[in-house]
C-alpha cells in the first residue's frame, strides 16, 4: 500500500477560478471593495488598540474607471501590505488574510465587521481583466510594494515609490469584460452591491451648490463646488440600535432601499438579536393588492454590510417574502441548496425569530392602536392570513389580532365576533354560522336579506380565504362559514321555528311543474320554500360547499380533486309565500304564465349576476317597451 | 525586480472543493453519473476503433444506496484505470482525463458525447461524503487499484482482487448529508438530472409480470420475475432525426418529459442545427390559458443528454419562454450571468434560431391545414402575440399567419380583413377602422348595434392586446382599432352623410338640460346625438383612448405614466331620434319625466355593466313591482 497527497496544481486550478470562480463575473467589484473596506476596518481597529501608531482620519475608498487605458482602479487607505504580506496573502491560492487577522485579535470579534473569508476575492478580479496590478504601502515604515500579474501564474514584484499608506489594485480590463468599463455599469453595480457598506466610497465627483455670500444680488448664480460624489451610505438605520431611530428615519431609510417606490411603507419590524445567532434588519410592511403576483421589490439579504441576494426563500417563512426590507446576518450559510437552508438548524431559528417579531409587533400595534390597525387591515390582511394557514404557531399567536371585517366597516377578532353574533346565529343543531360575502357590490340583494333578519355579514374577499375558512372550520368546534347567497337566509342558519305556508302541498306540487316546464333547459335545481312574503319572489342560490372547493382549487391546492374544472350549481329559491308567485300560479293564460315566469328568472338571475349578453340586449329591449 | 509564481496548496483549495464546489451540493450525484457515462462512451469508442479487443456488450451504470452502512457506491462497466491514470487523473485536482481523451482522439470529436471537461467533478463528492473510495480495473491486463482518501489531502493506493473491468466509486455519506441516503431522494436525483442519458442507470430491482404459460388455469396467478430498474431513456426523441419519428413518438415523449401533464401539446417543432452551433431539442405548444403567471412545466435545457437547468431565460427569446420542452447545446456558456450570456453572440445566435424556427413551423402549421391551425388560435395566440410585441423578426414574419377572430368565429389575416372590410370600414378621412370587442356577453348590445350596421367585430381579448393594437397603428398608415363600446356606432366609423335630427336645437338643449338635472351627480358627460330612431335611446360609452392607456398600464408598462389610476371615463349619448327622448321631452310632470330619464339610465348602465349593488337591487325590486 501506497500513500500520498492529492495535488493542486496552480496550472490547473488558476484558468477553473478566471472562468469559475463566481457564476457571474460582476462579483468582482464587490470583492475588491470588500477587502479594501477590510484594510481599511484592519486599520481603525490596530490604531483603536494603539498597535499602529498613525492618525485614522476619514479613509475612503476611491473607484477609478479610465475607459480609454481600459483600466479600472480601485484604491484605498487601510492598512496596506509589506512585501512579505503580499508573498503571503497574494502569492497563495485561499489564503484567508482576514481569517489570520481575526484569529490573531480574536477581542476584535465581530464589531471590526471584517468581511473576507476565503482568501479567494481578490482572483475574481482575473475574471474580468488580463493582467492585474498592485502598488501597496503598509501604514509601518516600509517602502511601497508593486505586484504585476498578466493571468498567467506568474507574477513580478518590485519596489515602488507610493508615499500614502493603502493599496491601489489596477485591473487591466480583458476585452470580453468592456461592458465594465462603462460608468454606468460600475454605478449600477456600486449601487447594488456596496450601496450601505461601512466605509465611504468615491466614484467621481458632482457639483453642490453653495449658499450665496452675503450681499450678493438676487441675479448673480449660487456658488457652485466639485465635491466627491459618495455612493454609499456607510451607517444604514438597521445598523443603528431602535431607541437611536425615529419614525422619520424609517421612512427615510425605506426611501433610500427603494427609490422607485412612491407609496410609504405601512409600519416597520426592526430586528436586532446576537443569540444564539447574529440577525439584524428592518422589514416593512407595503400596502399590498390580493394581486399576490405583484412584487417588484423584494427583500434584500446582506452579510456584514455587502448585499448578497434579494432571493430570500428558504430564510424568511414564505408568507412574509411579501414584505420588503432588509436582512443582514453573518450566519447565514450561502452556497448551499435552498433544500439544505430548510433544513438547516440555524435557519429554522432565524426564521422562526422572524415569524415570532412579526406576530408580536402586529399584536402591539393591534392592541396600542387599534383605529389605525383597523385602517390598515386590509392592506395587511393577505400576510397575515397567508400566514395564519402556512405556520401554526403563528396561527395561534394571530387568534389575537386577525380581523374579521363586516359589511358595514366593522371590525372584530374572532373571539368578539363570536360573542356578538352567538345569540343570533347559533342553529338549531347548535352550530355558530358566520356569514360573510365576498363582494359588496355583487352580493348586495342577498346582504341586505342577511342584515334584515339581524345578521352580521362579514366582508371577506382575500384570494385565499376559502383556505382559511376551511382551516377555521376545522380547528374550531360547531362553527360553519357560509357566504350570503349559499342558499336563501332560512335555510343559511336553521332555526326551529316552522314556515307557514300560503300555499297547499298540491299547489306548490303544479306551480313547481309549471316552473319546471318554463325552467327546464336553464340548469337550475327549483326549490320551494316558505319563506317571508317581503323577501324576493325568486332568488338563485350556488352552494357553499362546491363553489368553495372550486376557488380553493383556484387559489391553488386543496379542494378536492378535479373540482376546480366542476360546472356551477345553482339553486333556483321560489317563495311560495310571495305575493307575485301566488299571482303565476293563479295565471290561467299558459302564454301570460310563462311570460310572467321567465321575467321573475330575469331578475333572479340580474340579482345573482347571472343574465348577460344577448339575454340582457333582450331584457333591456323589453324594458324599455315597458317604459314606453 | 523578482519573478515568481502564485502557488496553490491543496490544504487552502480542498476545504473550499468540499463546500463550494458546487452551490447546490445534490449535484455529486449528476458528477458521478457524468463520469461513469463517460468511462463507457470511452470503452465503445476504443472497440470501435479497435483499440480496446475487448466486447462491448450492453454495459450498465449500477447504482447503490445502503442505509445502514451509510454508503452510496456508483458502479460503471467502462474503460476502468490503472494504477497510472488513477494518479494521473485522481490525484490532480481539475486536471481533466476528458480533455486528454479528446485531444487524442480528434476523431470522437463529438460523436463520442463526452461529458466531462474539468476534472473536478470527481471532488464534488467530497461535498456529500468523509470517506471515498475508487476500486478500478482498466478493460486492459493490469490488476484492478483501490484508492482511498478519508477528505483530508492524504489518500492511500493499493492493488485491489476485482475482476470485472470498470470503475466502482463509493461514498462514505457524512452527517450532514444523510438525506442523500433515502432512496426516495437519489430516485429524484437520477430522474431530475440523469433521465436521458445516454448508458442505461440500474437502480434496484423491480417486479415485472409475465404471460401465463400455456395451459394455465384461469384462477392461477400470472408469473412474475424481478428485473433491474432502469432509471434512464438512452435514447431521447431529440437525439434523433425528425424523420425518424411519428406524431404519436413526439406525443409519447411529451408524456416522458411531463408526466403529470394530462394535456396533449398542440404541436411541436424539433430544433436540429450544427452549424454555425450545435443544437438539438423538440418544443412543444402548450394550451395556454390568458394567466400568462400559471407556468408550471418548464423548457429543460440538457447538455449532451444531463440535465443542466430549467431556467432557460436569456437563451430562449422571452415570448417562447411559456413553450415547454427541451434543448441540448454543449454551445451554451453556463455560469456566467444572465446579462453576459443575453450579450454573447453564440446565444444571440441560438436565440434568434429558435425565433425563426418557431415562425417557420407556425407558418407552415397556418399554410397546410388552416382549419386547424384556426382551431387551435386561442391557445397559442398569447405567445405569437407576445413574439409579435418584442421581436421585430417575429412580428414581420407573423404578418402571415396571426389571425383576427371575429365574434361570429371567422379568422382572418390582416391582410385579409382589410380587404373584406375596407369599402364599408373607412372613414370620411380615410382612416380604416377595426371594430373589436374584448367580452362577447359584457359587449353584446354594443356588439350588434355594429353588426347592424353591416361591420364586421373582432374578438380581441388577450392580456396584451391594447400593446399590440397600438403597435399595429403606429407601423400601419391611416389604421385605427376601436372598441365597440367607445362610442355610438355613427361615431365609431365617421360617414359623410349628414344625419337628421327630429328634434330641434332648441329642443335639444332643453332637454339636455332636463336630463343633466337628474344625472348630475352621476358623473356622465351627456352628449346628444341623432341616431336610427330603432338605436337604443340612450347609451354608455368608454372612450377609446384613456381605457386602452389604462390598460396598457395595467399589462405592464406602455401607456402614458399615471394614467393607470384615472378614474374611469364615460360617456351618456342620448339619441335624440328614439321615440322614448321625444317621449321625455314631452312629458309635463317633473316626477314623472325624472322616473323615464331614471329608469332609462339604469337600462343604458345595466347594459354596459354599470349597475350595481344597491342601485340594482333597487331596480330588480321596483321591476317585480312593475310585472305584478
Amino acid at each position: 500500500m501506497a500513500t500520498g497527497k492529492i495535488n493542486v496544481s496552480v496550472e490547473n486550478i488558476f484558468p477553473l477560478i478566471k472562468k469559475f470562480l463566481y457564476s457571474d463575473h460582476e462579483i468582482f467589484l464587490r470583492e475588491l471593495i470588500s477587502n479594501a473596506t477590510d484594510a481599511t476596518l484592519k486599520l481603525k481597529h490596530l490604531t483603536s488598540i494603539g498597535e499602529a501608531k498613525v492618525e485614522y482620519g476619514n479613509p475612503l475608498i476611491e473607484v477609478i474607471v479610465n475607459k480609454d487605458d481600459k483600466q479600472i482602479r480601485i484604491i484605498d487607505q487601510g492598512v496596506g501590505m509589506t512585501e512579505e504580506e503580499v508573498k503571503r496573502y497574494i502569492n497563495e491560492v485561499a489564503f484567508s488574510g482576514a481569517e489570520e487577522f481575526l484569529d490573531k485579535y480574536k477581542d476584535a470579534g465581530k464589531d471590526a465587521g471584517i468581511i473576507g473569508h476565503f482568501g479567494l476575492g481578490f482572483y475574481s478580479a482575473f475574471m474580468v481583466a488580463d493582467k492585474v496590478e498592485i502598488i501597496t504601502k503598509t501604514f509601518g515604515d516600509e517602502t511601497a510594494v508593486h505586484w504585476t500579474c498578466d493571468g498567467s501564474p506568474e507574477f513580478t514584484i518590485e519596489k515602488a515609490d507610493k508615499e500614502d499608506r493603502g493599496t491601489e489594485i489596477i485591473l487591466y480590463i480583458a476585452e470580453d469584460s468592456t461592458e465594465f468599463l462603462e460608468d454606468s455599469r460600475i454605478r449600477e453595480l456600486l449601487t447594488k452591491y456596496n450601496k450601505f457598506m461601512p466605509i465611504p466610497i468615491k466614484f467621481g465627483t458632482k457639483t453642490e451648490t453653495l449658499p450665496k455670500p452675503e450681499g450678493a444680488k438676487e441675479e448673480d448664480p449660487a456658488p457652485t463646488q466639485e465635491v466627491d460624489d459618495i455612493i454609499n451610505n456607510p451607517n444604514p438605520a438597521w445598523t443603528k440600535q431602535p431607541t437611536d431611530l425615529k419614525e422619520e428615519d424609517y421612512k427615510s431609510f425605506y426611501r433610500e432601499l427603494y427609490p422607485m417606490q412612491f407609496e410609504e411603507p405601512l409600519f416597520n419590524i426592526h430586528l436586532n438579536v446576537d443569540y444564539p445567532f447574529n440577525l439584524t434588519g428592518i422589514l416593512y410592511f407595503p400596502k399590498l393588492t390580493n394581486d399576490l403576483n405583484i412584487q417588484k421589490d423584494r427583500i434584500q439579504l446582506y452579510q456584514n454590510q455587502v448585499f448578497v441576494t434579494d432571493n430570500v426563500e428558504g430564510i424568511v417563512p414564505e408568507f412574509l417574502t411579501m414584505l420588503r426590507g432588509v436582512i443582514d446576518s453573518p450566519d447565514i450559510p450561502l452556497n448551499v441548496s435552498r433544500s439544505y437552508l430548510q433544513a438547516d438548524g440555524a435557519v429554522k431559528k432565524i426564521s422562526s425569530y422572524i415569524t415570532r417579531k412579526v406576530a408580536d409587533k402586529l399584536n402591539s400595534l393591534f392592541k396600542n392602536n387599534r383605529e389605525d390597525f383597523e385602517q390598515k387591515w386590509n392592506d395587511i390582511k393577505v400576510v397575515i392570513e397567508y400566514g395564519m394557514l402556512s405556520e401554526e404557531k403563528f396561527f395561534e399567536k394571530a387568534e389575537k389580532f386577525a380581523l374579521y371585517p363586516s359589511v358595514d366597516g366593522n371590525y372584530y377578532t374572532f373571539e368578539e365576533l363570536e360573542a356578538k353574533i352567538k345569540e343570533n346565529q347559533t342553529d338549531k343543531d347548535d352550530k355558530l354560522v358566520v356569514l360573510y360575502a365576498s363582494d359588496k357590490e355583487a352580493q348586495h340583494s342577498y346582504i341586505e336579506a342577511a342584515k334584515a333578519k339581524g345578521y352580521e355579514v362579514l366582508l371577506l374577499d382575500s384570494p385565499i380565504i376559502s383556505h382559511l375558512m376551511q382551516k377555521m372550520e376545522t380547528s374550531k368546534e360547531k362553527l360553519s362559514f357560509a357566504r350570503v347567497d349559499a342558499d336563501h337566509i332560512d335555510n343559511l342558519i336553521k332555526k326551529e321555528d316552522t314556515a307557514i305556508s300560503k300555499l297547499s302541498d298540491e299547489e306548490k306540487d303544479k306551480l313547481k311543474e309549471e316552473l319546471e316546464k318554463v325552467v327546464v333547459d336553464k340548469g337550475f335545481t327549483i326549490q320551494m320554500e316558505s319563506m317571508d312574503s317581503s323577501a324576493s319572489p325568486f332568488i338563485i342560490t350556488e352552494p357553499e360547499f362546491m363553489r368553495r372547493m372550486k376557488e380553493m382549487q383556484q387559489t391553488g391546492g386543496g379542494g378536492m380533486f378535479g373540482m376546480g374544472n366542476m360546472p356551477e350549481m345553482y339553486n333556483l329559491i321560489v317563495n311560495t309565500n310571495h305575493e307575485l308567485v301566488g299571482e303565476i300560479l293563479n295565471t290561467k293564460t299558459a302564454k301570460k304564465r310563462e311570460r310572467l315566469i321567465n321575467q321573475s328568472l330575469d331578475l333572479a338571475r340580474l340579482s345573482k349576476g347571472l343574465l348577460k349578453g344577448e339575454e340582457l340586449t333582450k331584457f333591456i329591449s323589453r324594458s324599455y317597451d315597458m317604459i314606453k
